[in-house]
This record gives C-alpha cells, sequence and structure tokens, in this order.
C-alpha cells in the first residue's frame, strides 16, 4: 500500500520525479528496508531522501524499548550519512502513535531499582535523560525531518513531532498530550518544545493540563501543523514534494538553515547573529552559492544543479 | 447572581457535577467569602476548585492600593493550600477589570518620597517591584490559574491575565494595553509576558504602541484566549467544567506539569530538559502514576481515581 | 504618485491630519528627501513622522553596497532625531524590494580577500557582521518603525521587515526566504528573528527550507503581517494614521515600550522585570504622566496633548 | 566584654568616632537589642551602623529552627531601614557557628511528612527554598554586609558567609564546608557562590568533596576573607573601622554598588554594562554627586559631608 | 615501579589501608590493568578508587587518535560502575604529557576532507566537537576526578586538567598551553575552563597568548593546582589518601556536589539555587544521612559507615 | 625619556631587536606619533606592536571629553589594522592616570539637559553608554592588549584596564576605585569586569565599597596583575619583550585566543565550546598550522616564522 502511495506522489508531480521512480520500485522489490531495527522501517524512496517509520503496526506503533535506543542509532546514522539530505518521519498501518507502551517499559519506569529513595530517583534520573536523548537526536541530526500524521498521535508522539522541523497531518489526525492523565508532568519534550512551536501559551496549558484531544483543524490554526491533507496518501505525496524540493536544494544551506533555526530558538537574537556570523563565515564558501547564482542568471530551478554531498 | 451561574454551569455538566453542587450551594448561603480580603472574594465552588474573584464592582474592579497587597496574600495562601488544586479568577459584576484605580494609586505613583532624584527613583523601584510580585505570585503559584474575562480588561488587566495559565472570555470582551496611554511603558508585566503569549510580535507592538482595543475574536484568533464563549453564563460554565477536569487529575501530574512550562518559557530547550530530569527523579514515584494506569486499564476516568493531596 | 497616496491618506483621516496636510505639501514641493542618501529617501509626511523610502525603483529596490551602509547612517540619525517619534518604511515604485543586489555586491560575497582559508573566512565575517548591523540599527533605534509591504518581498527583504516593530502589507504582496535557493542560510537575521516575530515553528521551518512564498493572507493568518490592506494607497493611509497615534503619544512611553518590549524578547521574564523596573524608576517621573493623567480626566486624546520632545 | 571591643574599636580610630561613643554607650546600657529576635542580637554601634549577632553562645551559636526565619525577618527590615547603611554580622561566644542544629531541625529533614515518595519530595523542596531565602536575604539587602569570623565556622556558616559582600576572621578561625559529611550535597549556597568567591576551583571541590578544614592562613592567601585579625577584639575594630568608612560615603553610591556587583556576578558583562547604565541614568542625578565632587575640592573626606537618608 | 608507589601511600596511612592493600597487590600481580584499552590503564588501587593511567610512555603521553576514542569509553564505564566512587588520574612514566601527537592525528586536522571549502570545514567541526568530547566526558561522569602531574603537561593536557575536579602536581611539574605555538586557537577546552580555574585572568591571557611555561609554585599561588608534592611517590599517595577520604563518604551526597559543582559554574546563583532546591528534594531521602547522622553521634568517622552503592 | 626606555628594552633583549630598533628611532625622531589625536599618541616601537600612551602628562593624565571619544576612534582603527598585532597601553609622564576628568565633563553629568526628569536620565543613558563603549572597544578589538601601569591608577583608569588582557604594573604602582567617593557607583565597567579580573570577591566588594587604596604586591597577589617590574623602564621593556613574544605567533591563533577568552567569559562552557568549534572549523585551515607544525619540526620558533597578515 505504501508502495502504492509513493508511486501516486510521484505521478502527481508531472513526471519530474520519473527517473527517481524506478530506484524506488527497485527499492521496494528488494525489501522496504535496509536497516536492521525492529521497530523502525528506513527507506529511500527518492535520491537523497530517507523514509523513517514507525513500524510496529500491530501494537499501534506504541514505542517500546527497543524503539528508545533504536531512534538514537537511526538519526545518529543519518546525521552522518552523505547521500540523506532530508528525512520524512510517519507511522506505518492505520494511526500514528499510540504512544508510550507502558507494558514494556513498567519496569523502568514502575520498578527502578535502587537501595534507597535517592538511588532510585538516581536510576529514574538516568533512565529519563535516556529517554529525552530519543527524541533530542531529530533535533541534532543537521537534516531537517519533515513528520507525516495520520490518525491518533498521542503521548510520546507528541514529544516526538515537537522535535521535528516541518509538521504535516491528514484531516482525520489528533493530537493529545496524555501525560497528566497517567499521572505525570510530560519529561521528554512535549513541555520544553510545544510552547516554541504554536503561538499560543494559552492553547498549550490547556491541552497539557487537561488531556484534551485537539484535532487537525486547531493543530492547523495554531500553528501546530503547517499543512492538512485529506488523507494518507495525498499527504505522504506533498511531503515527498516537499522533500524534493529540499533535497534539490544546496545541502550546506539547507542544513545550515536548520542548525541556526534550533540555535536561535534557545538563544537571544544578538547571540543568534554572533553564531550565524561565525558559521558563514566559512559556509559562504561553498561552491554551492556560485553554482546556485549561476543557475539563478540562467533562469534554472535548483533541481538542475549538481550539489556535492556533505 | 454569581451563584446561579455556578448552578447553571453544573446543570449543564450532565449531573455529573451534582454531589459537588450541595456543596457550592451551602458555602453561598453561608456568604461568599471564607476571606477577609476587601477586594478580594475567595469561595470554593466545588471540590479542590477555588474561586478569587476581583470584587469590587462598584468601582470597576479598579486596582486599588488594597489590590495590589491582597493579591500578594492570597496566592501565597492558594499555593501551600492543599485542598485547592485549580484555581478560577474572573470579576464581579459587569466587567473584568478598568485597569489601575489612579485615584487611589496616585500617592505611590505621582508623588513619590525622596529627598534628591536618586532617592525617588530610588523609592519607585521600590514600589514597581512590590508591584510587579501582585502579578508574578499567580505565576509561582503551582495551581493552575483560568482566567475568565467578560467586558472590558483595560492595562493593567492585561498584565494580570498573562500572567494567569489559560484564558477565557465571552463574545463581548475586549482587552486593552492602556498603559501608552497615560504616558509610561506597562511595567507590571505585559511587556514581558505578552509576546511569549500570542504568536504575532507585529501584533503585540502594535497593542502596546497604539493601546488601540483588542475584541474577543481577534484575542482567538491570536492566541490570547484559548477560547470564547457567548455570554459570562457559558463562560463561568466552562471554566468549572475545565477546572473539574484538571482537578480530577492528579495534582503532582498537574502542579509538576504548570512549574515546568513556567520553567521553560524562560530558560532553552536543553536547560529546560535537564531540569525536568531532575523533577521527575522523584515525582516519577508518585503512587498517583499507579493508579492512573491502573484506571486506564480498568477503563475508568480520572475522576474515578482518589489521589493524595499535595 | 505618492505625494497622491499621502495626500488621500490625510483626506480620509477626517479633517483631524489638515494642518499637518499643508506642511507635507510644501516638503513634497522642496522636493521628496532632506537627506543625501542614494538608496533612501527620507522625508516628514507629518509632524513627528519621518517615512523612509527604499528608493531605486529602477532595479527594483534591490539592497545595493550603498544600501547597507546608508541605512545605518539614517537609522542612527532618526534615533537621535528628537523631531521624529515614529518611522514608517516602505519601498517606492512597483514593489517592496527584490533582495540583495547580488551584481553590486558579488565581490564582497563572492570573492572575498585573504592570503589563506582562515584570513578568507576572517574577512568575510566582518562583511557579514556589518551586514547584520544594516538591520539591527532598526531595533537599536527607540523610534518605532512601521514596515508597509507591497508586491514581493524578497531574500534580504524579509531579513528587513522582521527587524520592524510592526508590519503591514498589500493584498498582492508576498514574502519569500529566498537564500536557501542561492546556497546559503540566511544570515542578516531572518532565521534569528523570524520565529520569534511569528506563531508557528513548522511554518518558519518550511518556508525556511523550501524557499516558498507566502502570500498576504498566510502573512497575516500567522502573524507576520497584522493587517492587510486592498493596495499601497490604503495601506500608506493606514500606515499614515498608526504612525499618526503613536506620536501622538509620550515619547517616553512610546520609546520605553519598544527598548523594553526587545529586551523581553531575549530574557526571560523574571529578567525583563527587573530590568523593566529599573528602566520605569526614573521614566515614571515625567511629566508626561501627569498631562496625560489630566487629559484623561479631562476626557482629552493624546493628540490634544502637548508633550516635550525626547 | 563585647562592648569593650567596641569602645576599643573606637579608641584606636584616633577620635574621630568620639562623638558616635557616647550613642554607642547609651545604647548598650540601655540594652544589648532592640529586636525581638531569639536568636539574633540586633545593635546599632555607632551612626548608621547595624550590628547583627548570632546569640545562641550556649549552643555554639548553631542554626535552629527559629534562626532561619529570624534572619529573613531581620534583614527584611535592615533593607528598608533608612538609619541602617552598613551591617556587620558575627557571632557571640566562643566561635561564629558550628552550623545547623541538627536536633532541632530533624523534624523538617529527616522526618517529612508526605503520602507518598513525590509528596516528600514536594514538600522537601519546599523547606528546602526556604532555606536557601535565609542567607539570599543577605545578597538581597541592598546594605553591604561586613562577616566578621572568630573560631569554627562550620557547615551552614560557609553558606551564610558566602552570601556576605567582605569576609573578615581572625587567626584563630577556620572553616569547613561539612556536608558531605552528613551525607548530603551542601543546598543552601556553598555549592553555587563558594566558587564565586574563591579565585581556585581545585580548592573549591577538593574543600566540598573531602570536607577538610581550612585555616585562616589560607583562607586569605586563597581569597575567602580579604583581612586576618590576631584575635576577635582586633577584628571586631577592624569591621568597625571599615563599616564606619562605608557608612560615611553617599548611600547612592554605595547600595548602587553592592546591587550592580551582586547583578554583574550572575550576568555577562553585556549585560551587566545595560543594566548599570539603565541604573545610573536617574542614581547618577543624585545631590550626593554635587556634595562629594565640592568636598572633593574643598580637601574635604566624605566623613565631613552629609547626605540624605535612603 | 607503579605498584610500589601505592605500596608506600597505603603505608604511610597509618595501617587504615592495610586490608585495601593486599586487594592491591592481587591485582598488580594478575596485570595491571582489567580494561583493553592501548592508551590507558585502569586499575583499582584500593575499595571503590579508579586509577586511570594515561600509558604511552614511550611516546611521552601523546595523545594519539586512539587516545581520543578511548577517554570517551573509558570515562562512560567509570560513570555507569557502582563500584568506583573517585577516579584518580595521572600519566605513566616521566612526565604527565606532551600533547597531541601532531604525527598521528596530521591527517584529522591537517588534510581534512571535503569537496570545497565550506565542506572542508564542516568534517573540521565535526572532528573538533568530537575532540572536546573528550574531555568533557571527564565532567559529565558524576564521580569526582583527582589529576596528578609530574613533569610536562603540554597542550592538550591543561585541557585535560582543567576538566577535573581537583589538580595536584609535584614540584617538577610544569604547564604550558602550546596551541598558539603551532598556530591555533586552543579548541578542547582550555580557552572555556581555564579562566574558570584560576583566580586572575591577566595570568590566563599571558599563559595562552605567550605559550610560556608556568612551574609549580605559580600554579599553587595561582591556583590551577591544589597542593604540590617534592615528588611523584608522595604525590600518588597523596592522592590516595584524598581519593580514600572522598571514596569513604555518602556516594549520594560525593557525586551530587559533583553536579552541582559544574551545574554551578555555567548558571547564575538564583539558577544554582533552584536546581539544587530541586536535586536535593529526592536527594535529601537517602539512607546515608541518617547513618551519617548517627555516626557523628557516636564519634564515629566516615571510614566507619558503609553506604550503599550508587 | 620614553624612548631611552624602549631602546634600552631592545637593548635588554640581546639583540634580536636590533633590526626592529632602528625602525624606532626613525619614528621618534619623526616624531612620536603619526596620529591626530590630542589626548592619546600612538607609535609603532616595533614591527606588528602598536604603542598607544595616555597623553596629557601635564593634567596627570585626566581623561578628559576628547579621550572619551578619541579611544573608540583609537582602537577601531586598531582594529582593522593588519599591521599591528599586539598593543601596549601606557600613560606618558609621571602616573598613568588620574582618572575622570570631573571639570572637562562637568557639563555631561552634572549639568545633563532635559525638560523633565525622564528627559535628563534619558540623556544620561545615553551618555553612560557612550562612555561605557570607550573602553569596551578595548575587548571588541581582536588584538590583544598589554596594559603597563606606573604610579597611580585611579577611577576610570580602573576601569580601563580591566578592560585589556593582560595588566602588569610597577612597584610603586596602586590602584583605586575612587567611584564611590564621588557619590555614584562605578559605571563604565569596574563593577562588572573587576569580579571576573581578580580571584576574591570579598577584596572587590571592599575596594569598591571603601575606595582604599591597593598597592602593587596585593596586585599581584590577588591576580590584578600578572607581574610587576621595579620601575617603568624595566616594565616597558617587559612589555614590549611580552608583546613581541605575543606579534612573533600566528595572528589567526593569537587574535582567535582573545576573541575566544571574551566570549567563554560571558558564556557557560558548553556554549563556549560550541562556539570554538564553530570559529575554528575554517581557522584550522589556515596554512599558520602548517607553517608552524614545520617549525616545530625544525626546531626553530616562532619568530623564524613569517605569517601572512590579518
Amino acid at each position: 500500500q505504501m508502495s502504492f502511495i509513493i508511486r501516486s506522489a510521484f505521478a502527481k508531480n508531472r513526471g519530474l520525479w520519473s527517473p527517481v521512480l524506478g530506484a524506488v520500485r527497485t527499492m521496494s522489490s528488494a525489501g522496504d528496508s535496509t536497516s536492521s531495527f525492529t521497530t523502525l522501517s528506513v527507506t529511500r524512496p527518492a535520491d537523497s531522501i530517507t523514509h523513517v517509520e514507525l513500524n510496529r503496526p500491530e501494537k499501534r506503533n506504541a514505542m517500546s524499548r527497543a524503539f528508545w535506543s533504536e531512534m538514537v542509532d537511526c538519526f545518529n546514522e543519518i546525521a552522518v550519512d552523505a547521500e540523506c539530505r532530508v528525512v520524512i518521519f510517519s507511522g506505518a498501518g492505520k494511526l500514528f502513535t499510540s504512544g508510550i507502551d507502558l507494558m514494556d517499559m513498567a519496569s523502568d519506569i514502575l520498578q527502578p531499582e535502587g537501595d534507597d529513595q535517592a538511588r532510585v530517583s538516581w536510576n529514574l534520573r538516568r533512565v529519563i535523560t535516556k529517554y529525552q536523548e530519543t527524541f533530542s537526536v531529530i533535533e541534532k541530526c543537521p537534516k531537517p525531518v519533515i513528520v507525516a500524521v495520520h490518525g491518533p498521535c498521542i503521548g510520546g508522539g507528541v514529544d516526538l513531532i515537537t522535535a521535528c522541523d516541518i509538521r504535516l497531518c491528514t484531516q482525520d489526525a489528533w493530537f493529545q498530550v496524555k501525560e497528566v492523565d497517567i499521572g505525570l508532568a510530560a519529561d521528554v519534550g512535549t513541555l520544553q518544545r510545544l510552547p516554541n512551536v504554536i503561538g499560543s501559551r494559552s492553547l498549550v496549558s490547556e491541552l497539557a493540563l487537561t488531556a484534551r484531544k485537539m484535532y487537525s483543524d486547531e493543530a492547523k490554526s495554531c500553528g501546530l501543523v503547517s499543512r492538512v491533507f485529506p488523507d494518507k496518501e495525498a499527504m505522504m505525496a506533498g511531503a515527498l514534494e516537499m522533500a524534493g524540493e529540499i533535497a534539490a536544494r544546496s545541502p550546506v544551506a539547507v542544513q545550515g538553515t536548520k542548525i541556526n533555526l534550533v540555535y536561535s530558538r534557545d538563544h537571544g537574537v544578538t547571540e543568534g547573529l554572533n553564531y550565524m556570523a561565525t558559521w558563514n563565515m566559512s559556509m559562504l564558501q561553498t561552491h554551492d552559492l556560485m553554482k546556485s547564482a549561476q543557475a539563478a542568471i540562467e533562469k534554472k530551478g535548483p533541481k538542475e544543479v549538481i550539489f556535492s554531498k556533505l
């Protein structure tokens, strides 16, 4: 089914993708994933685009113990994979994710070890810090990550998507900051990132304190997602088209943009400008600048320029 | 009239509130407020919910000298009141507040004491800092505060509501950052908190520099309020329902969520995650987590679980 | 044509502006600009209002080498010009700006000097820092700056407008973070300021990574601009009206508001409140406060009060 | 005995203090302390100088529950006492302090209340925060505090003295960061302030991790104290002389200096300069500046100038 | 030879160490190191004490490519090794370290890969960040690290020791911030940590800008080291004694102290106190507190108390 | 006399400086200064070394109005002067400086303009900010500045020297934070920079609050200066020797070191390391690295290597 969606995506893109399409078909026949992850499927639907899929559909893509460490390995690999310029993240099956797999993780969280109270706390802190890293790797990875959500996105799912760069969803998607319902304050990123992601703090507080569901319309109007699509097929096509736009541009420009956007979020404007100037004192010397300038003069689009790998 | 509204609120909530309703009625007959404040009325409309009302309707709820210190006492009490899990703040009478009571406060601001210029300034700074504390206590109080605005909310009123967690208003509400009209830069919180509260800086600047009124529709679309209700009765019912949702959840989770949301606003994401991990290393050990998990398995809602006081 | 627009603006303002109108007419007949800038036109359409126009219409208002340094001189002059209380910034001719003038600036950016790699980088950093200052002066200037955009606003244009305080645009305006298309990460302010300016980070990332155009409707709904006007004439009238509102208010209040809004953006709330209290310990002693209070009692508007220059 | 020391102090100061001396003698005969504190004695040994003495000599000046709250009241009073321009803090009896009174405080720390782990932690955090405030009030009080240490200064004593502005000690004084010996990380200020107070981090770590004693010589050479005196009498005389020097100067200058030194410790230099400029824009207008300038021209010392109270 | 030194250390410690001594002797006979590192030797000279030795004496302990990654593995292991409570770090052979092994690392630094200037820079940044991590792991490891320096400590050696907690050296030790001599600004920690470590910025600048040698006397007086010993044998004995003191204390207290000292260095005092309170709300509940209190009452030293592992 | 001192300096340096000496002599005969400053003399005593002398000996080098703006021009020129790699700053005549020239500056400070209190304050803030810039330019200039102090260094002199990189003084030098004596808190840098410069906060507070003199011995032991010389001649020779050492090294390394030392002072270690890595990703590609490495292999010192200008 997924391969059909991807095919549609290319079909809609007016032939531009046709050479890529062949490659995808080949990859698909050779099996979807070249990786050995058990909770993630990693494929290359088109040149320079990596597709990471949360792949436990039979468990509603719940986040198991394996998931938390596989994410770190997966994104650390992507971070240094010169063949990848942009990542699409989505969920396999009928929904995005039902959040943390409480059964599988109960021992970590509900029965932490330690000889006394302080030692139990010490170990819990180590666990939480490890789990936080699971989503922080998305942010540390310099390649932009487009996340595409369909159906429910619950609890840990919201932590995950707030660490991505661009958020898309389907009409039937809904989002729920569920943690307060199970007696804990969200501790792997939602409380830190959501207020930066959407424009209304009143809404952030309401969502985090009441655990109510937010549907796609509200998610669009508050800025959580930047686009809503009628269904998953259309969304994946849209995600691929957007990924294609990004992948076609200079990776020096694209990845420098992500790194500086993340840096600026956590620093004042003066700090951000200073860092940016120090960053670009070398990055402006890329050949990509001249190639792009020349293409612009020749009225060519970025997809007609060949940039070196990064 | 207020008691009628509260009754309606419960009536609309499909019987869920009926046991609580009796308690409220009793409280009302015994007098609205158990406190000795002259500018605030403090009641308990339902279990674990404290209702603080700005109560100088004959003065358009203007903020008098007494108000500025009573707020500090009131919220410091609430902060350690284990019976209270969530606060609703509203204005008595026909409007929310007309802002600072210039007549009453003239001596503090217009005729500050001091033997020379530096000493006058020194005393003024002490006064401003004290006034800032009036609204900062709302933020330091770990219980979430829902503010419900009807009619005008002017000057100091905007400072007040930006320090609350969730903002609701009626269709006829309007907001005005009035300070520039009386020759001063807003100094008790609006300039600091409003840009965090709504998503458009261009709008913040326009409001603060021109003192124009913003009506409920725009307040909703820019994210200042998260919901607009047709009238005060409906709003108070909505506030009570929302407060009920929050009060029913684990206070460890709810108050930890507020504390970390406030912390994250003023710190970068990395800082926020570190603080969160250190916070939750003990808070995750609450029995509320197990109780909530069990309730979830048994398909019970949070209102069916009994959590210890905090 | 511009003078016609300005006349219309005053005409629409119900006679309020009529004395000012004469002054403008005189200025216009005496030549639009009293300054000696080659890329900027600086006029005074009304009392206390300075109009800075990006004035290279034959070059689509592209930002040439001269522009980058003239902006610094221009806004440094405005910063200490007691006759100016508010600034309107717009573009002459058919569009706002096509962004950086690559041809004119190629030597700075594409052929930087230096004996080895480190020295080239060193010089580039000096250039970037100088260019950043071009827009930072807008922010450092204590007078509010209203920017009015019509038609395309591309690349450096977005850097420029995000450093202004209030953003208006026409129905036919569009915005494009173009830098990624020419192989570089935007380095003179967009990546630092845009995320503070609009409410949705997902949208910021999308715009900066794909270089897609954003039209006026979306610009309004995401908060980039606070108002959209049908055409340039209406927009300039609106800008003048808004500028008039601001210019009529106490400059101590207005400029203190801008300075503290900028300060608060880059600091936590506690820091911002401390700075504000220290700021106002002297500023509250302005006579403007008493004048404004008295006017309010006498039901006069701010335009009927005479404030000293600042 | 103390009054003898004070007398000596004045005697040594070449007659300068003689008028003051009479006042002190009177105060002494009227009883040492005008306050109602049980753990602190507060006197006025000379004009504008407040002497706070840790006054439980029979308990080795151990810090009891009463002490922790009396300190807050005491320094909050001093902060707004216009008669006080400088504070001397010392210990009554044979030593400065043996630190926390574990017996008296056991219930707070060793048997905190709470229905489950999270609630116990919650209450402990409230207690720690309250105890931290005990020493932070010294820092928030704008009057400079000179602390004079004789004999042992253990545990909480080190937390206390690091919050003071100037540290003096006797030859027989020694200092011990004792907390690690009773199984806890020092949590009321030592770990935060000591590294700012002395120049060698290696030494800070050694002291905090091994709980070894540091004697007066090392305390002087590492910068913990700025002067060592042969005995308590000489130290008290020295403290009074230094306090006299400070009290004789403009309180606007002195207290502004303290406030900005504390501010600068926690902020970068750019931040500190901005705050300082905003501070002094009003404080420079004090008459003290002109009085001091005139005195300088007339070759008078600060003690010959009368400054208004602050 | 090393085992002789260790024996002496124990011999000097008045029999206290005798049971431990046996264990050490056994370890020594079984080979010094249980690890598989090629540049580091890791042993356990006494209970709870880990000794890490820079072990390329034939290469003057120069830091090779292997060293940079082995350090990360080594300290990550130590961080979670419950048997280790304190670390001693020293150099094998005749000197501490001659710094970076330029020959071995030339390819990384002198011939970085990349298709154009920007890509070479990108890769270099990755390399530098990786090297920085080599010393940052020392800081992130919660166990205190005592570093013992004999003979030259050059270049990268200074980066290394500034990341340790306590610094000791021999009379013949000298330190040299060598980087400026090979044409680069020190980039793996010296410029960031040295100014926090010693008290005089003038001296820091002089050392970093002139690359002059600093001998042990000056190192002691400026606070770089906290103790100087006549020779390596005495120093190792001293290090072991100090390590024994630390290892005997509650690991909850010791490691909490280190974590909060590091945190406080990079944050203001208010921030540090908030973090400390949140940290100790759980850590104060350790049984170690009660055990220590009881031991104190019974006049026992910390070495007579058994604390659980952490 | 000065030229004699310089001659001596070179004489002592064993012939190394002889070719340079000729150049100096020529410069001297042609007049000491090529600049048109009235309060500063700017010369080049040796290749790549700029000597800036505070040159109003007849006025005890008091800081007049001209001085405050000439400093900015002077150091802005030096910042981009590729011929200069290091700066020596000293005072002409019998002492370093008596501080601010109150007579000359009285109008700025004692009689500021403005129609009301707020406007006077506003103008004062502008003046203070301008004066702060006078010393901040020293810090922003990437060339290291060695300051050599003889005799008194009072008030503004301390502000000045704390902004320099390396401080030397003569035996007869003394330092006085004088501001509190004329009724103001030091506002052009001392309160911000002195606590970073010396290791003991107790001493900083004592100096700033009592305005007592500190002599050269104490200045050395507390770390304010890193070396004390018997007299001015010896000091100038020492300064020239040290400047020669610095000037001989790679300017990429030297200036990068200064920039990162200043950056690190105001940022945490993690921030500093990130900035450093971003800085060196281009700076490591300098040819100076290879030249230095080669020189090291050939046992040549830095003075035998020719580095390109920067």
